[in-house]
């Protein structure tokens, strides 16, 4: 009960979400964790979703150097003001996002912009996977969307397990943050340098 | 004559050519800057000249976020060793690199980088521009080439001129920091993000 107390904290830290929603979605799931989270996952993504589409014009530009300076990320986050751009909230969101990178080096923020000859090459290499399986023909199709499905969840920024919380997805965190500060926000794009990977 | 001892001292620094080298560069020169400033750098060229090709796995990731957090860049600039990396002069270095490519913009690190359809959009706008100016063909064609070469020289990082002494190049720097350490040195690739520019 401790545990579930303390995640709650931990997660109206992010979403936002007043105490009042919180002890709701703790009675309400039986203090099920996981459903107590997916609730409060909602209440943000119903906030969030009000703010999508909402220019965002101002926001950081940051970068995380991983001690020794071998490893380097710099990032673009924007907000809709120069008020929530300067707040510590926003700040360290971006920092997080930051460190996420450097950790789990994503190919691209969003599915969309992964190049496309990226993606036809892996759907090859997992096409001829499921050939060798010798299943029947729908079987293998399935074997290939599943594995797309997952290639993307691996590769793709928002889509990622966050490494501070793999619970959490990378958009879960943006949702959160758009909850929290009730502005639009959005990851513009980021660089990703390994020394010699170049 | 004060000036141009500062100058000799501060290209000296730079170049990490001995006293006398600088000395019999002044000499030689009849106190002419421009020209003791060619000398000391032909003499850097050539020390740089033996190290090129030489492999350089090791290095250093920088990032310079510009006051405010509306501009950033992330630099790799491999050297030989990790000796070399660790130094206040390489240290230094990289982040002059850094600051410059903050405050020139280049497009790409040398010319060959360029991607072709940018080079080539530019000749079309440079041959429309002369074909406007109603001068014979063969003069045409030198004007264009003049202007791509002056293209290259204005956003290419090597080619331009180094924003804290525009009387160098950033080659220049390159090449005097070479013949400084005593390693091969290369700018391997940058980012620079202006927020809302992407």
């Amino acid at each position: 009960m401790n545990i579930s107390a303390d995640r709650v904290k931990e997660l109206r830290e992010w979403t936002g979400a007043g105490m009042m929603d919180c002890n709701k979605a703790r009675t309400e799931t039986g203090g099920d964790m996981d459903k107590a989270v997916d609730h409060l996952r909602k209440i943000g993504a119903a906030v969030a979703a009000k703010k999508e589409g909402r220019a965002t014009k101002d926001g950081l530009v940051y970068a995380y150097i991983h001690p020794g300076g071998r490893l380097g990320v710099l990032v673009e986050v924007a907000c809709e003001t120069d008020f929530v751009a300067r707040t510590a909230d926003f700040q360290n969101f971006v920092k997080d996002i930051a460190m996420h990178i450097a950790a789990s080096s994503p190919i691209a923020v969003r599915r969309e912009d992964v190049p496309a000859d990226v993606v036809e090459k892996e759907k090859e290499i997992f096409a001829a996977q499921a050939e060798a399986s010798g299943k029947p023909p729908a079987v293998r199709e399935k074997m290939v969307a599943g594995r797309v499905e997952k290639f993307f969840q691996e590769q793709v920024l928002l889509e990622q397990p966050f490494i501070r919380d793999p619970k959490l997805r990378v958009q879960d965190l943006v949702t959160a943050m758009v909850a929290k500060v009730g502005e639009n926000i959005g990851v513009r794009r980021f660089a990703r340098f390994g020394l010699g990977e170049g």
